[in-house]
């Protein structure tokens, strides 16, 4: 079975040294001083090692049951939630007035990290609290807030997001599930949602279900859905738990992996529904939230890819096999481990420099959203909103990526349930489907963010990356191995995405057909400004001898070998997109 | 359940449009006429279809269980495979005189696509056997031939390949099973061995184990390994049965997929051993086969991609979501069809482009393996072993890959077993592990493969494809969208195996650094290859008016589609390539 150690070292350097967040001025980061979030880190990871981490494979193994409407989770995870909820997690970044911490999104990104890591099954329960949380904080009416958030926030009941339906997902337009004044204020919900992840479970004694659902007789298609609260039991004046509403669990799915979350198929026989935010408007109340979402998701893919490195890591430094073609470096035993072998290192090399760059990229977003949040700063809310279908889709497409790779340094053994490296990927797998399939977040790139605000937030990335190279050039070793690469990719990603200004204006298929080339492209050219920044900083510690050498030749090392192996990607993006529309839409559909 | 039609049409383009087998002059080829190949890939399919395709999810949930020492296979195998060895596909390409149908290999490979693609757990019993048949055909006294290949080509009895131990798998020198000489000229072998595919079940009444174990007192290391029969029961004189053999089922193991396929524990305990071959000469007689047996993993690559390709083509075709961006597609229904989306267009050109270029690939790579073999073609037994690593290594990451996006196009019911979806790909992920890890396929590719015999078979490839280009490019509308790129994406390969040669010199880590991607590249110019031979081939017969233009047409739009999106990664290889060893092995061990 895995262990999983916290990357607090990695974590410190990338909120203190590289996102200088104490002194970024945003409102309320004064107060992440290293004391504070070392030890609020540390906390996290002592929890994450000693008692998530060891449930993950058991919460594989032993899955979710339905028996008689009842939700069992694997064993331990009852304690596990309990102590999660006793040590304030589940509300870190919440509204103090609702008894949360009030902390800074960024830091309860970073702490998530720390808990996916561990067990992504068991941190979703969490996650889809905070979510419905977050709805209900920003849509709610104050009796609403004050119903719900409490509660929420200490974990005692946990919360669920209810959007699909079996004959529609991306396309929410086509549902069908209605909800029906009922002349009291209420409606009455009916109708049957499918993929709810925490639908049903026994670590809470109440759920709070949003429901997207049709008012009859409202606006057509996506325009006529309005969000509802639908609580598992319904709350009494004094906050004490009613009636159970009708609202039960028909099925949980078998899926190819997060098998300790419980995906459900909810059904709906007139359930009563509170109104949430306005009629008609659900869904801009369920998208409030889209950028911390699909950060939260982005965020799956390389805390998946990070402990299957940590495994592999640790493998490839005990498994003794083959013999170094450079000349034995274990002469004393049966063999050299599997580390001295090039193919080996190159497959440990891009693990660690995606994992580094894309921890860089989620927490430098996580920064942007409060940015955007805590100063009303448009142009960060642009530049994240712009980011982010790249940061869901590229770090979860990549994330899996890295968990194949670390899966595959372990040879057969790797392919085996019991080292946990199958679990991985197979976790990491969902985090390409969900919160928006990873197709659905280029199309959103491409048909929507980049040319939003007259293509403002676009210009204003390729501004902030230009400045940033001329700022550091006059350093010659920077500039060639670093900063030169950083400027040929960033100029492929302005040469496609004039491409498709010119030539989507004719034809959109010209855009989209390179929609997801783009989407790989742009998250590229992202890493490699995380790691030319992270390579400044770095070189400049190291001129200043402040210590701990090793970690920042380690990451000068794994700068150049992103530049060197990991962006010229980019090239091959760039001679796809180009390639235009004809060929992806030659064939006639009957012809395939 | 995904629904599978075997790809007969295609396969009858490959064997007789594309390589002209009945022509090509190679002992045995004459036999096969389009008449015979069309008949018995039509059985071939229809047993598919009907009886292996159907099974596929039922073993995969059922699996296999181990009671008492014996494996039972999941419900219906024993049936199938009765049927299997009714209708003689156990015995296909064997040996006349030991009962087989003394087939070419290519057909051998032609009907194992179809069979591996509608169950490959359950192909890989049959599989199995034929490995074991082919060690014993090769290097077995005239008395064992006759003793297990008869029952071995019926199928009455099955085979197994026995070389890994917990502490080894790529490194076969550190073996500890041991083969102690009983003075009889039988053996007592003692040992573990591990990831015993079909190592022990209920569908044969004995399996014939080979084992590789070390004669005490023989040379150290690889060198004094050597090879053994190692029947489950001991067979009498008269070739009945006899005793229970001292090996033993410990355990099976629980795998990330190829449920239906026991992969065993073997314990060998004083068995009872007879030598195959030679003494200490284990490795070559296991090898003789590499080739096949790793052109036979390479086709698992692709041949799961095929049926996963199907259902994410039904999928894409049926499903209603969301509408085209250039105008309704199917205005009277509530959705267009998601086969309008350029996204998902360019998800299943990637699919379809791979899996036919493979199929040509693997089936031109099976002519070469019958020529080396049938005319004793040196060349071609050069120019296979060259590809061997490329095939197996490049076509079964890209299978992989592409079991992945057609995963995606079912969005979330993509990751709900039921579908099917992630058995392919969870079933397709073994194969970039056994038969050599595919790491250690670019090892065996660049520091064995590419200087063999001077340089010669690698040599002889860029001639292969320039002389091609050559005698085609008149053709301008082939020239301008198929030949330029191929001619282009050869230079990149030529570029990198100089920079190799010249750099690999002096430091052997330059070469070995960039040896997965060289696989890679050279994957890629194969496919183009294949695509451009496929792509005049389209082009005479539409000149010709033979008759069905759509599927030529397909066939063209393909291959364009192949140069335009799929080749552009030569260039992202060739990139990295030249960057050298210095990025990849620049950190400590330590300092990761």
């Amino acid at each position: 079975m895995p262990e999983y150690a916290a990357p607090v070292r990695d974590l410190e350097f990338v909120l203190h040294e590289l996102l200088n967040v104490e002194t970024s001025g945003i409102e309320g980061y004064d107060a992440l001083e290293p004391d504070l979030t070392g030890a609020i880190l540390e906390e996290a990871g002592k929890l994450a090692g000693n008692v998530l981490a060891p449930l993950n494979l058991v919460g594989d193994t032993q899955g979710c049951k339905l028996e008689n409407g009842v939700v069992r989770t694997p064993e331990g995870f009852a304690d596990a939630y309990a102590q999660m909820c006793e040590g304030g997690w589940s509300g870190l970044d919440c509204d103090p007035e609702y008894g949360g911490q009030g902390m800074p999104y960024i830091l309860n990104t970073a702490v998530g990290e720390i808990f996916v890591s561990a067990n992504m099954a068991f941190q979703m329960y969490l996650g889809l609290t905070h979510g419905a949380y977050s709805a209900i904080h920003a849509h709610g009416t104050d009796d609403q807030k004050a119903t719900y958030l409490p509660n929420m926030v200490s974990g005692q009941w946990s919360g669920t997001m209810n959007l699909t339906e079996p004959h529609c997902g991306t396309d929410l337009g086509l549902m069908r599930t209605k909800a029906e004044p009922q002349g009291d204020g209420t409606y009455a919900i009916t109708g049957q949602k499918i993929f709810i992840s925490a639908g049903e479970h026994d670590l809470t004694e109440n759920i709070v279900h949003l429901v997207l659902a049709k008012i009859p007789g409202g606006p057509e298609g996506i325009k006529g859905v309005s969000l509802f609260i639908v609580p598992k039991f319904l709350v009494n004046d004094d906050g004490s738990l009613g009636n159970r509403n009708s609202v039960t669990c028909g099925k949980i799915e078998e899926k190819m992996g997060i098998h300790g979350n419980a995906t459900c198929v909810m059904n709906y026989d007139g359930a009563t529904g509170y109104l949430l935010g306005a009629e008609h408007k659900g869904m801009r109340a369920m998208f409030t939230m889209m950028n911390e979402a699909r950060l939260g998701v982005g965020l799956q893919g390389y805390a998946q890819a990070e402990p299957a490195y940590q495994a592999a890591l640790d493998y490839a430094q005990e498994r003794l096999q083959g013999r170094a073609v450079t000349g034995d470096e274990n002469p004393d035993g049966p063999a050299d481990p599997l580390i001295v072998h090039p193919d080996i290192r190159r497959n440990l090399m891009d693990q660690k420099s995606f994992i580094e760059g894309a921890r860089a990229f989620t927490l430098w977003g996580a920064q942007m959203i409060d940015r955007a949040h805590r100063e009303n700063d448009d142009l960060a809310e642009g530049i994240i909103s712009l980011l982010t279908p790249v940061l869901k889709g590229f770090l979860t497409d990549q994330g899996f990526e890295m968990t194949v790779q670390a899966q595959q340094v372990f040879g057969g053994h790797g392919y085996i349930e019991e080292t946990g490296m199958s679990q991985f990927a197979r976790d990491a797998r969902i985090a390409m489907i969900y919160e928006g399939a990873n197709g659905v977040q280029a199309l959103d790139l491409v048909g929507r963010k980049l040319g939003a605000d007259g293509g403002k937030p676009m210009m204003a990335f390729f501004e902030m990356v230009k400045t940033f190279i001329k700022d550091h050039e006059a350093d010659t070793a920077l500039k060639a191995d670093i900063l030169d690469p950083l400027k040929a990719a960033s100029k492929e990603l302005q040469t496609s995405a004039m491409f498709f200004v010119q030539s989507g204006v004719k034809n959109p298929n010209e855009a989209l057909a390179g929609s997801y080339d783009f989407m790989h492209l742009f998250g590229h050219v992202v890493l490699g400004y995380m790691w030319a920044r992270m390579a400044v900083v770095a070189t400049k510690a190291l001129a200043d001898c402040t210590g701990d050498p090793a970690f920042y030749e380690a990451k000068l090392a794994t700068a150049r070998y992103y530049m060197a192996r990991r962006l010229p990607a980019v090239e091959m993006h760039r001679a796809r997109i180009l390639s235009g529309a004809s060929t992806v839409m030659a064939l006639e559909a009957a012809n395939f």
